[in-house]
């Protein structure tokens, strides 16, 4: 396989890919309103189609379709699950694009327009690559299986069922993913893993109705006074939690993970400035990434009861309500996590109620697994510098999919500026993005195609 | 004084009594609604002056006037300070009323409207009962002092500076004031004092804006964690208040306390139904009348924080708000309440701030203050049974002007029915509830003037 050669036609054809990315964006695929997701994913299925991949088609979930084709490398040489999402996030607020969401604008060589980086930027750089080698009559040098999500910024709620059910159809050595925005710095980063999250919301009964205080203060349950103590009862103020069992799965950090924290680019100033904080919460055994990556969180997201209003009321709320959000880490189950929380909510005070909201397990990838040195040496060779390693990203998706149901190594590696604006008014992506995500793809069947599939 | 005679005169005259007293209720008096309240002064001046009251007059004060007047005893007589309050409640919600609110409209002997009872048909039983002395010749045998409020529905904001500026004008004895409904058993009450309040706001600041949960869970402050920590720390779930001193100036009780809290019915059943409850809240050791007549309490009325619609949502939450309102007993003071609070919370978490929003002293008199043996006898006579005596209602009132800026005893006899609708559509007061409150009023006059001021 000759990445040069699969570059220069990339770059002779050059217009006709930036055309083929802009026909992509311009074509809106809001999954939470059912807007254009279907059209987004016939154009894609042709897109591979029309670059050689076999098989393409759309594939029926509970909900928006997936894409799927395949391509197939020599014999013998490792599968590699291709993942992207062609979802993109609602355009609102409509009013603070400087051009308009859906018509993509090039302005001094970045695409302006919703989707432009995430995903469909980073989606066709990878397309791109294989179409290049295909176009220079290279058979690509792994197998390669794409898989499109159609409501990955709707929390991907038909995947985990959908690749459940098609386990053989999507087995590979290990899944490929490229999403998000490069460091700040501009260093390349490969991300092994995500947390999961745990959505609780929490109802505590007083009375039958609020109650007058001055007669019935004191002697007539309160909901807001029970839901208080329930919710002080499950995390210390200095950020421990308190749920007898809630850290008993949490994997121990290995040497490489803290070699990797260590080597992660850290200005507490601008943290602190971000956060609008004086100091960084928590507990002080751990550090800041071991906090947000590898630890579990627990974010008290919504209170409520009685009346806030102007002035003071004389009643005794007779219910409250908050939501609770969780981050959880290898080896936490959400559904193991939620039990023990509901049974130190009974035991605290059986009138608090808890249910759950959602739960989507964590997912990690060792940073010495199979193909991680492939990975990793690919991302240098395309970007020029070594990544940042991040044995997890704080937030969430359901990339368990990848690494528990399927049980393969995956790696997501961001192309995206560090001011690609993801989700926001005004998101864009630079052809020079593109351009790289193409190289970076190569480099990765390449890696890929000669690595051990254990890691030295 | 033959009391036996002034009554015989009221009966004589029922018809007139009754549109007097219809003509005080149909005049609104909405202080909150600024409706119609001079001119219910003014209506109720002229009663005064037309029942022999000498100087009756308007008073102004920062809002609503009072209406003041005297008429003098024998010489070297005590000197009763008869106070009432003369505006109401708002008629709202007003379809909720069978006749309308400002139409007085009697039904089976029993006058439907607002302000009824509360106060007018009290006030006015107390004023026709001096009428019908002076129009049978007879002086009254203490000196009485009037002074009608036009703002106690509206916590009285401007008596405070009126009674602080006007001590002497004031001076008496004792205070007496009918106000409330009989006990549901239809015994009649004497109440010797009300609890303070103190109302209060926090407001928990954490980062700048609310923070990506994912991002920033456990190392950017909590605005939503910080104030359930605060809350939490200053009452227990048991009920027992935290703060520290906060029980310091709470009075001992007295035996003879004891002795009346014994003597008020208590009915278990009924009170866990009221409350909806399956028990009794609040510390153990202490009785339920105890709790809610002769302790604090302290209760969370409102809290809110970020999200709590449908769904979950990922952020940390910037701001956390909470209103507190507090029942103070004698001898707590409410400023000094508040800085206890004030530096409990700053040593707790120096990111909560506390604000007053309003702050009443308890008041009390003691079971055997002078002229309470004579308010209970005169009481006993006009109802047919001896009174419940509370030593305090778990409400509060600005009874504090009488109690501590006048030095006097401070006496609250109800004459309303147990089913007055107090505050609420379709208020009522049953024309035998006039005549017996003229009939106490008389049996008051007659006991405190025969009575040593030093109780036995």
């Amino acid at each position: 396989m000759e990445i040069a050669r699969a570059l220069a036609y990339a770059d002779a054809h050059w217009d006709e890919y930036v055309d083929l990315y802009i026909r992509a964006v311009a074509q809106p695929s809001v999954a939470a309103q059912d807007y254009g997701v279907r059209a987004c994913g016939e154009l894609l299925r042709g897109y591979l189609e029309d670059s050689g991949v076999d098989g393409a088609r759309l594939m029926e979930t509970g909900g928006q379709p997936v894409v799927f084709g395949e391509l197939h490398g020599p014999s013998g040489a490792p599968t590699v699950l291709v993942y992207s999402h062609y979802d993109v996030q609602p355009a609102d607020p409509v009013d603070a694009w400087n051009t308009p969401p859906f018509e993509p604008t090039l302005i001094d060589g970045r695409l302006f327009a919703r989707g432009a980086g995430d995903n469909k930027g980073q989606l066709m750089a990878n397309l791109l690559a294989v179409r290049s080698l295909v176009r220079t009559g290279q058979q690509p040098p792994v197998h390669l299986k794409f898989l499109y999500d159609g409501e990955e910024e709707n929390a991907s709620p038909n995947l985990p069922a959908f690749v459940d059910a098609h386990r053989d159809l999507l087995r590979a050595d290990l899944c490929y993913f490229a999403d998000g925005q490069v460091h700040p710095s501009n260093r390349p980063v490969v991300n092994f893993g995500v947390r999961g999250q745990l959505a609780i919301e929490f109802e505590a009964r007083g009375g039958e109705t609020d109650l007058h205080s001055g007669h019935w203060g004191e002697v007539a349950p309160s909901a807001s006074w029970k839901l208080v103590h329930v919710l002080a009862s499950m995390k210390d103020a200095q950020g421990r939690i308190l749920v007898p069992g809630f850290y008993d799965q949490v994997r121990q950090m290995t040497e490489a993970d803290r070699t990797a924290l260590d080597e992660i680019p850290y200005d507490e100033a601008q943290v602190l400035e971000i956060m609008g904080a004086k100091r960084v919460a928590g507990p002080a055994e751990f550090g800041f990434f071991e906090k947000t990556l590898l630890r579990p969180s627990m974010n008290l997201s919504g209170v409520q009861t009685g009346y806030t209003g102007p002035g003071a009321r004389s009643a005794i709320p007779s219910r409250a309500v908050a939501k609770m959000e969780m981050r959880l880490v290898p080896d936490q189950d959400p559904d193991v996590l939620f039990e023990r929380i509901v049974e130190h909510v009974r035991r605290v005070d059986p009138d608090v109620t808890v249910r759950k909201l959602k739960g989507l397990p964590p997912s990690r990838t060792a940073l010495d697994a199979p193909f991680s040195d492939a990975v990793i040496t690919a991302v240098a060779n395309a970007f020029g510098q070594a990544p940042i390693l991040f044995p997890s990203v704080g937030a969430t998706s359901a990339d368990f999919v990848f690494t528990r149901t399927l049980g393969m190594p995956s790696f997501c590696v961001p192309y995206g500026p560090p001011d690609e604006n993801q989700h926001s008014p005004n998101e864009s992506f630079r052809l020079e993005d593109l351009r790289r995500g193409i190289a970076c793809m190569l480099n990765v069947m390449a890696e890929v195609a000669v690595a051990s599939p254990v890691s030295v």
